[in-house]
């Protein structure tokens, strides 16, 4: 069960006649990967209409104002800060006028030399209105003299390090932008529409199945794919000799029916089980997942160890933003809010515990404390993942080195704080094969500390 | 996946320093019997406080409505409208105060004979507030000339037809009632505390385990618990000659994790499949559950047919109470809001789909379609529950029998409506042998017709 | 300036395409009546439709809320709570089903004998929602055994004491009532439409200028006045010997633009003026209106003295339900939110202030500070009333005996107190003389002590 | 009675324990300059917390807020849009953060070369959030090179043209500016406190008087006054050889109890009403006010005149921002809202009818048809201002030359419009006259054309 929050996610609809409908039903599909705001703009007669919101997509939009979001063109944006504080203000797309023309960016990423731009910026007497990593873009865009859109984005890009994957809406382009090094998912769809299809972009694919969209390809990294009413073309930013793109999309982010850097994570999860159970073997009776982070790669575990799967503990979907603790001391309260470990399925039995990943320790101590409370005999624990070491810079909110656990200590002081009668982690090799991946191609920084940009301090 | 709405749930506690909070947890963990209101009352220094809001526990209550809801005994009550309409007015515990004492009542299930007590009140002068059938109760208990509060409650209740069990709060007792058929389940609890423990009451053991508390014992059928500083002390109801629990408490309303009726329910949702296995058994490739409320039977249908089991359709559990709908036509809509089939898992197999029943017909259709759409070369759809042909009059919120698809066609004829290559019910008794239940202790109508009560037109 | 709080306010109309609409104006314009709270019932094909809220009207009703208020007869109420708390449980007009027909009261005035015929009524069982004495009038009319619904109007009413004038609506029936004493105002007007006319009546004349109705007449004291389909009727109450009309409607509580009891309200004010210019004469250079309730007496006074009459004191109509004081200790605050003397008018000269009549006095005093503060050389306080010297049981939010200053205190103890260099007020004969009333037909209690009905302890 | 929508309202205290309560009065106290939005910035520990809200000072701050908005200095803004939407994007103070140095800036009036420079400055780059004329200031602030923030300060505003008295909070000071022609009001005062006072700035006196702060003197045009922990300076910008101070601040703007300009607004009032009584005697037997902005002027005719005055139109203050009018056709509906006269008064009587300016003579025709509809026998109509003639670009809302009556009509055109038995306008000369002014010190370009800046097209 993770507690790292999620990052954001991105949409983009060119030429629909429900633009802005199709876009609220693309952001609910990708609602996993940003819970605290959300916003829509619409492009209508060159003019931008937007809303946004605080909280869940289902909440922040009614059909009066959806009807409100009219034109052929929308893009939308979910949000789990990952820099900046949780203002509305910070809600994306952000919107601005350059030289009275509409401008709105949905980013999902983040830029790593923010901080030296920013102070350039001001220095030069540019104005920041929040404190989003995104906004930099904006004045960089404000500032070029190119004489082209293309041209100032392109002379913007560039001076940008770190992760983007970007959806902007002008007055007449749809431009959706991965960065060089492809950190984050980007994916093309098209969807029929009575004349035809139009064009859709989004952070994953699951967005298009909920449409009803086709998946065609992703976003090649260091491609900009710009749509207008000419049709479409293709840009590219200078090639970057290294490819990042993150693993940790596979491990938790990702919805499990998304195809993500052209591998089912579904598929993926159950690999990480089943190479888990090759590398870390153990005598029991069953295997229980961590729901619902863990199912698949227990189910993979179970499957490639022949030991029986079921689901031990049962986990509670009503959970909202806020819950109200008692004050009184209850056992394992925290976790007991979503989990709860049924006894007549574990009780008198060796237990294998399947987690997707292991941030503080301090979860995975309480569920395993459960667990043995139900009555198991012997508990066993099994990371579907490596070690975490080290935080993301790209877009993932990690805690600071200090509170990642396996930064601090060996597995078996990890095992002793868990209090599991074994600890076991798969390791780097087992996860880069698990998703069909080379370390060029992907980005483990989190687990193996191979940063791929610079970092500023 | 069922389309039935659940009922209601209740829960109460007495004398606890966190009573309000504890209530609010109890509610908390009762939520799926009920999601359109939800209300506390409070006692303190003889004195109700109550807090009703509509929608989910989490969004009704904060922190400073806690605080304010003052006192060291609570009930509270969860609903989804199963008479009456949704409006706050409905929303319990009903509160009202008689003769200057205060009272407060929740009632899960349903009375059959209310039209006719209403009747016959309103003729004497009686004024209705609302329209819940439990606001019956407070006129009976109103007019009775009895000299205790308990002799009145016994006169009224066995003037009552039909499901109740009852959480009731004056100003000096707790007292929970279970109807003498014993329709709904309600169980008894200890909560520890640092000078003894206390006792609590609630629809399904699931709401112990959030808190802490220990299960001691269901109510029995016609039992009436009362709790006061004075200790507890027990009446009793005339015997009926039959028990009536419904059995569709363990085939789809409470929770895995509840021990009901005194049998776990995620036991029998195995048992269902294990047992629909051996009647319908099938060659096939993989089972595939309807997330959530089918993984159980799958798992043990798996288990029973050695066909392997995967999370072929993945579940969205962001879904909200309102949800805007596109204005065109993306295939099966509804129904992709929630489920996701993929195609990585069930691409060129025989696919076995669970549900846990049908009502009438249209989802399953839609499901069928979409994993057929998804590359399933066969699609056998396996219930783990009889045909439903009946309605309930007991507390569950069922279509009218013309809309059972079960009660109105033949099993090949809802085979082709579903668009399934072959359809497999449970029998009646292997539903009864499931959850270890004999006709004569249960209420099988929806199934079996065997309605334990008259019924009023 | 008072701060004795208003009663409440009621209007209805029969048969008008546009009536929720039209309830919603003459709501509007008895505003002054009553600001906790308002609500609306409309008749539609024999059902009731209503809406209430806390606050004003011009906050509680939208667009759509009055498009859902369909059908052609409607009822209002504005109400400040004279018994009761300000729960929106106690908001009118009061709805309930008899028998399953709908009714609707709204009531203006105060029932004295509540307490004696609530508790005999839940001796019978009855059960109360709410605190209001309107409530008890819905249980008689519950419990009467009388065939036809006037008969049991009648029976019911006979039972009350004191202060009601009532707007009734049931499924077929506006029905407008004054209590034999004819305590509070009611009149009756027609508003044109294009066939022909419709029945309306209110609480004031006001509203009927709003709307662009035609006053007809007042109410009489004890008669009931029935409208429907069949067209309209008059029923009649017991006589009572004496009249009751409360005085104090002309001296403060309606609007000056209103005939009440035959008398233009501005008219009685300048005669309260003009009187007690009369009866308590001063030498002065300026005559200085408490706006905006001493403005007229001001007005008459001046004229009948002829000491010249200016504002001198201007009052900010800003001042909303709640407002946040500073904690700092800022002179005489509390009125400086509202009234704000200005020393170029005041400044040397020697002053009367007129203002309608006084409570506790301690207002007074803060205005008498603030006016000889602004340099007024003297202040002679000129009230045009008779001292205050005991409560209202009748439907006005008076103090208690022991908080009227004049209950109290002898006249220059009052002088002394509010720090004036002289007092003055108006004799009760000069009151009656003012309103061209006698103590037969008007009750002037609060002033003369002489209550015309028997009251509970 | 006006229908030109007020401007704005500013107020400023430094170092006082309760700033932001007191800034809090202080905006109440000039709620008449804007009611759209209102908004407050703290400075506290060198920075800035800020809140706004759209609607009226008493509704959009709360106890938690005010208390959030802690910090020894405060400065406030209420605000109807003269320029921009009104969208809470635009209320102020603005903030915004340059070079890492926190800014805020109050501003009343309206810059006239706002356009050229917003584009000069997009044309560099400059992202502009909003639409008004204040945020050019901002822009110009951030870019500008100078060393410390005054002389930063000093070089931005010898660019903007027009209308702006500021109140500017930074992290160390806070600075109070009125522009060289001065046309908008700026006050400074003194506040008592335990040791020694505090200064306080506003648009208006009367803010001074309901926080019991002592009226020092007026800023000058031109003047910048800047208040820091070591003590107060003064800098002056270029001085202009014209004064442009706004007489309509006189006529309508400024609330009666305020000095504006060094003389008190009730007094220009009552004089502006003699005079027209000299300048436009008539022979009539009352003077009626249209209340309340017409009531002193209608005062200062009756005294002048010897016609006696009374209260015939009676006014609602009720009235909210948003009312719902009836679809049928209610006569003068619209005026009726507000104002009702009393026929008791004015039936068989010559009335003068007495308003403080006609800007497109609909609302003065609807009066005037509702007085003689209450039975005057003559109703003339006395305006005690000149024919308006001219928008305003100077930060008062006026409709554009087109709707102005007076624009394009002569006064007979007038008087058969508003159909008047007669009509009188004060002239030019009575004007200044009336406020003791000259037009070399006054702003009169509504009544007269002479705009005192040149105007970008």
């Amino acid at each position: 069960m993770k507690s790292w929050h999620e990052e954001c996610g991105v949409f983009g609809i060119w030429n629909h006649p429900e633009a802005s409908r199709i876009t609220y039903l693309g952001l609910f599909a990708l609602q996993h990967r940003g819970q605290e705001s959300c916003g829509i703009v619409s492009l209508n007669n060159k003019l931008h209409i937007h809303h946004k919101a605080l909280g869940l997509v289902a909440d922040g939009f009614s059909e009066s104002v959806l009807d409100r979001l009219k034109g052929p063109t929308s893009i939308g944006h979910v949000r789990y800060a990952t820099t900046g504080d949780n203002l509305l203000t910070n809600a994306q797309p952000l919107t601005a006028t350059l030289k009275e023309e509409p401008i709105a960016i949905a980013h999902n990423g983040n830029i790593v030399n923010t901080k030296s731009i920013r102070k350039n910026l001001q220095d030069r007497g540019a104005i920041f209105q929040g404190t989003t990593d995104t906004e930099v873009l904006l004045h960089l865009l404000a500032r070029d003299s190119g004489s082209q859109f293309e041209d100032r984005l392109v002379n913007s890009l560039v001076q940008l390090q770190g992760a983007y994957s970007l959806v902007i809406l002008n007055s007449e382009k749809l431009i959706a932008v991965r960065d060089p090094m492809g950190f984050r998912p980007l994916s093309l769809g098209q969807l029929q529409k009575e004349d035809g299809f139009s064009w859709v972009v989004a952070s994953e694919t699951c967005a298009f199945d909920l449409i009803g969209a086709k998946f065609v390809r992703d976003l090649e990294p260091g491609e900009i794919f710009i749509v207008s009413d000419g049709g479409t073309r293709q840009l590219w930013l200078p090639k970057s000799p290294k490819k990042a793109q993150c693993i940790f999309e596979h491990v938790y982010f990702s919805r499990p029916d998304s195809i993500v850097f052209g591998q089912g994570v579904y598929d993926s999860r159950k690999n990480l089980g089943r190479l888990l159970a090759q590398e870390c073997p153990v005598k029991a009776d069953l295997v229980v997942p961590v729901p619902d982070s863990g199912v698949a790669a227990a189910l993979g575990y179970s499957e490639e160890s022949g030991i029986p799967f079921d689901l031990g503990i049962i986990r509670n979907h009503y959970v909202g933003r806020t819950f109200i603790e008692p004050r009184s001391n209850i056992r394992s309260f925290g976790v007991k809010i979503k989990l709860n470990p049924m006894s007549s399925i574990l009780k008198g039995k060796r237990i294998v515990v399947i987690d997707d990943s292991i941030v503080r320790g301090t979860t995975s101590k309480k569920i395993i404390g459960l667990v043995r409370g139900s009555g198991a005999t012997e508990v066993h624990l099994r990371v579907a993942a490596p070690p975490t070491t080290g935080p993301c810079y790209y877009g993932v909110d990690t805690p600071s080195r200090s509170e990642l656990i396996a930064a601090n200590n060996t597995q078996e002081q990890i095992r002793q704080f868990v209090e599991a009668d074994s600890i076991g982690y798969l390791s780097v090799e087992g996860l880069f094969k698990a998703v069909k991946a080379t370390s060029q191609s992907y980005c483990a920084a989190c687990f193996d500390g191979k940063y791929p940009t610079a970092l500023e301090t």
